[in-house]
């Protein structure tokens, strides 16, 4: 028989939306939690490509009012995997680096044209040229898919730029991929990207930190476990193994500086500051950014909390990346 | 009429305690919250006088069982202050650095023997010299009258030292000290200290940031508003001004490079992940460091990550305020 687990007892709350946040970041707070529905059972196929398909069609239509520039996309396919190559419309005199940049949306969503938009964003905020990864994803495709994709996007790269003139980074399970990518290139003997960028990283696939209680219920954007698009993804893997849950990895090893953010709201908020920890215990260069009432990934329209945000990640790869 | 405050209603819950800490951790959050009864009524001076004499009563019992090694500590008395000046056991050789040191205890507690004992502990951790100012507080010595204090003594160390290797720091309201002690200096043309270590501060008196309200009910130490506190500390004072709410100051003029730290489970969240974006906004170097789980002012017993903790101020002193 094991021990009850200790808790405590929260009484309901009304949580008012703060004033300590912009105006526009305000506005979405008041909105409140975003009904998610139910996930899909596990071995429902049908129910989970319906799932992505309804949820690529929301990212692309939220997506559609972002500003992205006068940028060239091209599309790649290397070894049969979809890569958009963006140039930005701004692009830095005779750069040489690139940013390889993995999507969010679980792991389960957020492929196609929300990729190719999510990376067209990505290169108009950073000026820099970027590869954006439409990495395979289950039901069809689970682990070791998106991993395996990621890496034959980084092995192409490294093929053209030295590995200290490449970034690699993404948000929610783009920041899982970034970090996961990371240490399979050290393990497999590649050179490190010169930086990983981890925006509300999804570093822990078993849920195991303290926010994925505590901010339940706070978080507008994330309302509920990902559990079930976890075990999805991992479909047998242990999810506590580091490729999945890079949370996990021995950094002792070796691992690239690393930049951080989060917010108070964040289902991730856990994931992220146990990263920066775990990092700096290792003697990695890790900056720890978190921002006030944020939630899962940002406020969804432009603030000034999410322009400073970008500019935050601009400082960090001009230290970490500078163009010479 | 005024439109009623947006709110987000969020069900009573039940939080396990978390696995992603320490054992030693764990213990201690599966105590939850301790319960701190009424605060007194802001005219009942008695009352407050006998609120502080218990609390630091416990505080004490508390600390008692603390190490703190064989230092030495003289009972220096300038201009009425009185300041303890702490050699620790093994202090480093010709160390010309001091650390100018404000105690905590929401500004009406927390003097005499504790401020004593929580100076000690800083000169243990940190290896350096401490002046510990036990600064006058309310019910009979309200603002302006423990930040005078603090300027007396730093005023006196400057007479003794460069500013360049004083540094200035505190935990909660003696991070409140701090920051403001920094302000004040520079607006009254002294130099500035190397660094100032803000320890969960408390930064803002009006309390508007969202973590104490998400966090209500979460931080097991910090269980209640301490809004009594800050009007009899006031006095009628506004709580906005910077002097008493350092968050609201303009770090455009000038602010020393920052340390900061805090648990995701603290009430005093915001005020620290706020600070941040602000000093980092002004062009001041700060860094920011986020504890898992952890509620204000750390676990209070030896945990691996109030060790954590102790290295990572360290190691912030090092590069700003290095022993040559």
């Amino acid at each position: 028989m094991s021990e009850p687990t200790p808790s405590m007892q929260v009484p309901n709350r009304v949580i008012p939306v703060p004033t300590s946040v912009s105006p526009a970041a305000q506005s979405i707070l008041a909105l409140g939690p975003i009904d998610q529905g139910e996930w899909p059972a596990l071995d429902d196929t049908e129910g989970w490509l319906a799932f992505r398909a309804s949820s690529e069609q929301l990212i692309a239509a939220a997506l559609a009012g972002q500003l992205m520039g006068n940028d060239q996309v091209e599309d790649l396919d290397i070894d049969g995997v979809r890569i958009y190559a963006i140039t930005p419309e701004s692009p830095v005199a005779d750069d040489n680096r690139v940013y390889l940049y993995f999507h969010g949306g679980g792991l389960v969503t957020g492929g196609g044209d929300c990729c190719r938009d999510f990376g067209r964003m990505t290169a108009a905020h950073t000026g820099l040229k970027v590869w954006a990864v439409d990495y395979r994803m289950p039901p069809e495709s689970p682990y070791p898919a998106a991993l395996d994709d990621c890496m034959v996007a980084y092995r192409a790269l490294l093929d053209s730029y030295p590995a200290d003139r490449i970034l690699v980074g993404g948000a929610s399970a783009g920041g899982n991929l970034a970090a996961a990518l990371s240490l399979r290139a050290r393990d497999e003997g590649l050179p490190l990207p010169a930086a990983t960028v981890l925006l509300t990283p999804e570093l822990d696939l078993t849920e195991s930190g303290d926010s994925f209680q505590t901010n339940l219920g706070i978080d507008m954007v994330l309302t509920r476990s990902l559990m079930p698009a976890n075990q999805l993804y991992a479909a047998g893997h242990d999810l506590s193994d580091p490729y999945l849950s890079p949370l996990f990895g021995d950094f002792d090893k070796g691992f690239p500086p690393t930049f951080l953010c989060t917010g108070t709201r964040d289902l991730f908020l856990s994931n992220t500051v146990r990263m920066h920890r775990i990092l700096r215990a290792a003697g990695i260069e890790a900056d720890l950014n978190v921002f006030e009432a944020m939630p899962h990934g940002g406020f969804m329209i432009p603030t000034p909390e999410d322009e400073d945000m970008k500019a935050e990640v601009n400082r960090f790869i001009q230290v970490h990346c500078p163009q010479p």
